[in-house]
């Protein structure tokens, strides 16, 4: 083995030591950014009557919020097939802060007054991902 | 106006007709390919002994579904952060014929004998949406 060789086998090690160490970040920032993850699930009891004009609200709030907010990740809004007045939504917000920033936008407080009628009641819960599958789209 | 522009009128107004056309089509196929969509909530009551076990179980069942089904669009589980042993899972599948076809999977089979014990209760509640929105991934 001439000096060449030395040479070569420690550059070797230490540009493996250098991807292993880029892979171990990127791994870290990745769990961190899902970490950092505001996941909620809202239930929400409708007026049977003001049913379809809330549909209408709900959807143009998420659309808005989607389009126009970087941190609102996912709003799916749903309805029970055999209880219509029983809805679900399903909301990931990058962080606490997209969250509260979400609160102070013209097209949520909006939504929130005007749907303030159609409300019979409603219950937040908060929780964490055991584990998010989805396809890309 | 000579017989030239007047072939150029007919042949615009046929390519405006096939464009419009072709616009309407790929709107109803959009919107059918929503409207064959399955989507779900399963509520889910796990044994508190065995909570870490169902966590891996489903997390397990889940990338599986995800990655090699191609009718298994989302499969989202979560828990209540104040009540860990209330599972949430929120299901998109790209029609029942998918769904039916996930149950038949090894993958699943395994899920559902592994868990069996694991599980206190659950409620499968069909829904349609509202408005899905999310930002790409």
């Amino acid at each position: 083995m001439n000096a060449k060789h030395i040479f070569d086998k420690h550059r070797m090690r230490l540009i493996l030591l250098i991807g292993a160490a880029a892979m171990f970040t990127f791994t870290l920032d990745s769990l961190a950014q899902e970490k950092s993850q505001m996941i909620r699930i809202a239930k929400i009891r409708i007026d049977s009557a003001q049913l379809e004009n809330y549909k209408i609200a709900v959807k143009e709030q998420i659309e808005a919020a989607v389009r126009t907010e970087p941190g609102v990740l996912m709003l799916y809004a749903v309805y029970d097939k055999k209880d219509p007045t029983s809805v679900t939504v399903f909301e990931i917000y990058a962080d606490e802060k997209a969250y509260q920033s979400h609160l102070q936008t013209a097209h949520f407080k909006k939504y929130k007054t005007g749907t303030q009628k159609m409300v019979k009641s409603f219950e937040l819960i908060d929780v964490d991902p055991i584990a998010l599958g989805a396809k890309e789209r």
